[in-house]
């Protein structure tokens, strides 16, 4: 790494991430789990397979449009698990809060990781709660980690990713993303932004009884989309083709980032799954999950194409190609 | 709670904690697991019982003598969940990074976080990092939830306690406490003390051999020996005596203690285990304790009974017994 400081860009869970894990944690933490390449770990505990997955939560401000940190903590850490294939069942909360935190703030959140939790069928079974000093954090951080059993009849890897695979995105793209952006920065727009903060575990049930044709999923929050594409790209030595013109976006996300020069295949969401499925399966599955409220916009973005292997390309309305890089550093520091 | 904002007590793992956990969370997020008033929470995996707990670490300096905020992240983990009755075998790490934070010390930490894995029979199996602006954490947080599977000969629970049945602690006490407190304040005594930060595994596994003699046991990190017996007082119905003089202490400890007015029963352990166990086999499991390095000081430091429900008596060395409390508010912040 050329700098040996940490900076923002470290978090944004794009390349800068990317080369930070791999060059200080797989090398010296080394083990199969940590090599699966997942949105967490599939462990053999006895007899049983399950998915493991963590994640800290720190985002700023901690309520927003659609949400807050506590919903966002528990939903998080129960999409991972459907990405990786698991019925989420549990979940941990590990809390840092700054002293001087009010405790209305924290009975908010309280109630809102409960009520999150029982929306999502998950319980939150063990915590543990410590306090630094006023400035030493910044409110409130949560971790939480989940585990579920993993579903027999799946097998979620990104090798298992073939050429003409039809890629799947779950709704429309980078509401999280703006609307913490447009909190933050006291922007409006014509129609408030919200984010997509949701569970999705029957998302996940849903797409189990396609067993097979099913290849892999990922929850594409920080770094977007187009980050998620880059690593299944990276880690499945194909490449992908994405149609500009199929992605599903709200008129509001695409006019609001227009005018600030953002793209929304990089801004955060926190409800949808991108899902690489077999090509035959493709349209009775997207016809499958727009009955559910939280996949109604679900829409074919793309494809696997071989001759491009490691790259995403965008395919723009005028049939022009360009290369979708994975995120560099940060568009948003904080978004999660 | 009188106050209505967060103080650095709530942390210290004593009475506030206990107060703030009970008001906040405990309420709102009722279910069977919370209430089994553990280091952590059992829980049923298909045909499999497992053990979940979890701890967010925040200590301050992050390399004390004995150890560092790598090395107790892990075995803090591994030793709630020994105390659970589990054989530890997966453990996550969720990072929190101030910007700015040097990348030599992560490297550190990160080996540090690998090689006590590797000493406690545990496998980081997966992580997640955070980086927040400068000014907006302290350096680096670090929290690790593990899992464990649950012996099936043990069943280890505060309402097993009997009247008559022995206390026993695995070793010196206030090491750990003391320790971070002299690097803080750069203090130094005739001989350094160093953290007793130790993984306790095997201690866990030799106590399995006792099946149902043992009762219940706990980690006596924040908040020391006397919080804990507080707190299995409180759950148990029963009472405590402990006789001052079978409690192992460090003389320079002791030492130290005295001088700076602070009590040895308060302080912080990272590698100590308080085991209640049947009367008839505690000085059997004592000698058995006392052939592996890391409990080498073993004692029965006192007994269980009924006539003080609720309540933990020191009987000094005079015969005379005073209370000890619950740690009220906190000794000493991120001790952990």
């Amino acid at each position: 790494m050329r700098t040996r400081k940490i900076l923002l860009g470290h978090g944004s869970g794009g390349r800068m991430t990317q080369e930070l894990v791999n060059s200080v944690f797989k090398k010296t933490w080394a083990n199969p789990y940590l090599d699966q390449m997942l949105d967490g770990a599939i462990l053999e505990v006895g007899s049983q397979r399950i998915a493991m997955t963590t994640d800290s939560f720190v985002i700023t401000p901690l309520f927003f449009p659609g949400g807050d940190i506590g919903k966002l903590s528990v939903y998080g850490t129960v999409n991972d698990l459907v990405a990786c294939g698991a019925r989420p069942l549990y979940v941990s909360a590990g809390l840092i809060i700054e002293e001087g935190f009010g405790v209305e703030e924290l009975e908010k959140i309280a109630a809102s990781m409960s009520k999150a939790a029982l929306e999502a069928g998950v319980q939150l079974v063990t915590g543990d709660t410590k306090v630094v000093e006023k400035g030493k954090a910044d409110g409130i951080f949560i971790n939480t980690t989940g585990i579920g059993i993993i579903r027999t009849e799946v097998d979620y890897r990104p090798d298992r990713i073939k050429p003409g695979d039809a890629v799947i995105v779950t709704g429309k793209v980078g509401e999280h993303g703006l609307a913490v952006l447009a909190q933050r920065e006291g922007l409006s727009f014509s129609t408030p932004v919200t984010s997509d903060c949701q569970p999705l575990h029957r998302v996940g049930e849903l797409l189990a009884r396609y067993g097979q044709e099913v290849r892999c999923m990922r929850d594409p929050t920080r770094g977007g989309v187009a980050t998620v594409l880059n690593e299944l790209a990276q880690q499945s030595g194909t490449g992908f083709i994405v149609r500009e013109e199929d992605i599903p976006l709200d008129p509001v996300v695409q006019g609001a980032c227009e005018m600030l020069g953002l793209d929304a295949l990089y801004l955060a969401n926190e409800g949808k799954m991108v899902v690489v499925v077999a090509k035959d399966a493709a349209q009775a599955i997207v016809e499958d999950l727009r009955q559910l409220p939280e996949s109604r916009d679900s829409a074919v973005i793309g494809y696997v194409k071989d001759e491009v292997p490691g790259l995403v390309l965008l395919e723009t309305e005028l049939g022009a190609h360009r290369i979708l890089n994975m995120l560099e550093s940060d568009q948003l520091p904080r978004i999660c």
